[in-house]
């Protein structure tokens, strides 16, 4: 080592530990972790596949301390990395190799404001757990109709950087959808508050949805306030075998017309998926005799008090609503058997199975999974196309999706005898992809960009767009301190915009 | 005139000559408008109050074409200033002062490009009007929701620059949430080409809302992707009487809880409107028999089957629905009188008299209109405290407005006998916005900023967004060519990003 650089060294070490006091200063220093012990935790997320390091983690408690930190950070030249509840499949929330960064965890973020029961809307902060917000909504008599898997783990305030989506967007939107105003921290440090919580205003770009699914790459959401529905007070549930994928929209339709639009979760589950999991929990029940090529979980849900009335079989309205007019697309041939639950066991069943489908296909042996949509009228044309090519290559196709919303989770498994290893998956990705384009559909549907398809965008994403991207995170975030290395690929020559 | 000046001019002359041929190289000579009396019907718009002049009126036929204009422009430093049906109540259609301008009417942009049935969506370019949308969604037994006055001259390109909103936003949004998705051309003339419908696709930041609502600030929309919904079976219109303006959004939430969110239409006509509508109309017949103080207007509407279904009586089962809750809201004192529309021809009536309130204002005399919205909870707030205070002034406040979303049109005019040219106006508007933001209301709900509320815009909106939505113009728009003058207020001090 050189003395020059040893002196450089100690420079940095100097500047990182005045640095570290500011922020100390700031969120108080049992909040500023920096012993590896106590940040282990906080540099890997739920999929194990990426790693992170960090000069501290970070954990404010309210805008305010988030903005003094930016701005320190932001005088030291350290990257800002914020994360929420490390349920991201992309890994968005971790720190990239090469760049001085913190983790600035919203953890302690997690206030639930206020509720406006005449409004119907939640203030909550960042850190906020979906499903705390699921709890207080429900406290009082309302709905955060948000919903997968991750619930438990997951914070709104990563919910709002990936736009996450979830098994009833069909009826209430992504997350975008439910948010009606941000409280944000900008790369400057300035604040932004827009909680007003308004249905309608028309004063200026729309910074909200901007800042909305950009992973914190533009700024960091603090606090959000969102819709709530109300509480369902009946729902019906079950299971269809469709005679063709290329049904499935007419079929979403009919119940839709017939229900005033109350499906809430529309997924397909063909016989191949079902399959991986009951191999992988024996003891599930399969929800219909004989396999559903083409299989169909739905889920209806109603708060009209009418349609909750029973019949003197014991029967809702909706219910009855349902059975008619499957029994009408039976008769027109666009499904062959279908099942209805009977009880409130029989419909937690059928949505254990349907949320048990990720740790199935793991079990089942090494997969590569894609976060897809297309429009509804070419799931169809995309699935046959694809399976076919798939197989002729040695795969097994494992495939379920949020089907109301065109969104497949089409993975790529070895089928029966084949070295995983062995398998041409760079082919079948590059076809996939190709055909996915040409049918308009998208390669990253719910779960985000992150690192995990920064190649897909690079290589997938309209230009013209990609060079509006680049200008606004140059505009906004000259410095790219903003969780960089996620996100927006490099350019693969530097434009003026960065 | 010194003989530097004559020559710049002889420059300027040529390289206009230069320029306009150019683009009629591109669009065609009969489609470039220069001659005043060919402009002329271009050079003002609905409201008679903004008239701007241009150098030609061009008028595109495709994306590429306007992709090449905004190229000749750029290359000349003309200002391009997009039009549409020039129904818009704020100035943004039409040049202002002191600017070289092209206005670039998207009039020829008219085609609805195709329906996708199966997905329930359709791809209309920015010039088609509003009312053939509606047809042609009708034509396939659908609907799109989007419904106001203009509806017969207002185009779809001008509904998204202004996110314009109407009376059913209240269940379908605004045009924002009726969008899935844009084709628009940037100031640097690329395409942005989104058109694929998809219900959820993460890939990048939202470039489709950053325009929606920027009034052709930031590029051009030349065409766009919209949901359409099912056709309504029925439906139950009609008028109340509530005890209080506070009670609005329980009658709301009973109403919306009874239906399954069928509510369409929920606007606050109180008994000063009905009035003056009665004297502008005098066939108009009141809806109620005694004077509704707070009255409002309903329109609940359901495309199931079973609500459609008439009873013994011929009533339908909607509108029993609807008739047992006012029955409750009766009861527990929140409604004081109701009826409900029992023909197509009183339906129709009511809705004539909610179209007719903007004629009978301006009938009545000179009037100051704002277009604001509030958190629900505050309305009663704003309206109670805002008419002693102007009625203490002299004035005559006359509201209507989109309850179930926050939005009022919240209009001073002078009260019996007072002479409007001596009332204090600005200390009027002065008060009106400061209770505003105290109860954190918007100062534009739906019509927009356009040049008419550029002094609220620097006045009230956060500086820190202002400083944003700078950034983003600067980096996408360097030269300021798109639509100058408008939306943005100058900053008083010229800043680095424009």
């Amino acid at each position: 080592m050189s003395r020059t650089q040893t002196r450089s060294s100690n420079t940095e070490a100097l500047s990182q530990t005045a640095t570290l006091a500011a922020v100390r200063e700031i969120v108080g220093a049992a909040h500023v972790l920096v012993e590896p012990a106590d940040m282990a935790g906080f540099l890997e997320d739920w999929t194990g596949v990426y790693r992170g390091d960090a000069l501290a983690v970070v954990r404010p408690s309210s805008a305010e301390d988030v903005s003094e930190v930016v701005k320190i950070c932001a005088a030291a030249g350290w990257a800002i990395v914020p994360q929420g509840g490390q349920t991201g499949l992309c890994g968005g929330g971790l720190p990239v190799a090469g760049r001085a960064s913190i983790i600035l965890s919203l953890s302690r973020m997690n206030a639930v404001r206020s509720i406006d029961l005449a409004g119907r809307t939640v203030i909550a902060e960042a850190g906020v757990v979906l499903e705390t917000l699921h709890e207080k909504a429900t406290e009082h008599g309302l709905v955060f109709p948000l919903m997968f898997g991750a619930k438990g783990s997951c914070t709104i305030g990563g919910n709002l950087a990936t736009n996450a989506g979830g098994s009833n967007v069909v009826r209430h939107g992504n997350t975008r959808e439910l948010c009606l105003g941000i409280e944000a921290v900008m790369p400057d440090g300035t604040i932004i508050n827009a909680l007003t919580g308004l249905r309608k205003d028309n004063t200026g770009y729309d910074l909200k949805n901007l800042l909305i699914g950009a992973e914190g790459t533009l700024g960091i959401i603090t606090a959000a306030v969102f819709k709530l529905s109300a509480m369902p007070l009946t729902r019906t549930t079950g299971f269809l075998s469709l005679a063709s994928l290329a049904d499935a929209p007419r079929v979403l339709n009919a119940m839709q017309d017939r229900t005033g639009g109350a499906v809430e979760a529309y997924e397909y589950m063909p016989a191949s998926a079902v399959d991986v999991i009951c191999q992988a929990f024996p003891d599930t029940r399969r929800p219909l005799d004989s396999p559903a090529e083409t299989g169909l979980f739905f889920e209806v849900a109603s708060n009209r008090k009418d349609d909750a009335e029973l019949d003197e079989a014991g029967e809702s309205h909706l219910q009855s609503l349902v059975f008619e007019t499957l029994e009408e697309l039976m008769e027109d041939g666009a499904i062959s058997d279908a099942m209805i639950a009977q009880s409130e066991q029989q419909r937690l069943d059928l949505w254990k199975m349907r949320e048990s489908i990720l740790e199935a296909i793991t079990e089942n042996g090494p997969a590569y999974h894609m976060d897809i949509s297309l429009p509804l009228a070419a799931i169809a044309d995309f699935v046959g196309a694809m399976d076919t090519t798939v197989e002729s290559m040695g795969f097994r196709p494992l495939t379920v999706g949020h089907l109301g919303d065109g969104n497949l989770h089409y993975a790529l498994s070895a089928a029966e005898g084949r070295d995983w290893n062995t398998l041409p998956l760079a082919e079948a990705k590059e076809e996939a992809f190709a055909l996915l384009s040409r049918l308009n559909g998208s390669f990253s549907a719910e779960h985000g960009i992150g690192q995990s398809k920064l190649d897909l965008m690079a290589k997938l994403k309209q230009p013209s767009q990609l060079a509006a991207m680049r200008a606004i995170k140059g505009a906004l975030d000259p410095a790219g301190l903003m969780n960089p290395g996620k996100f927006i690929p490099d350019p693969v020559e530097p434009t003026g915009g960065r």
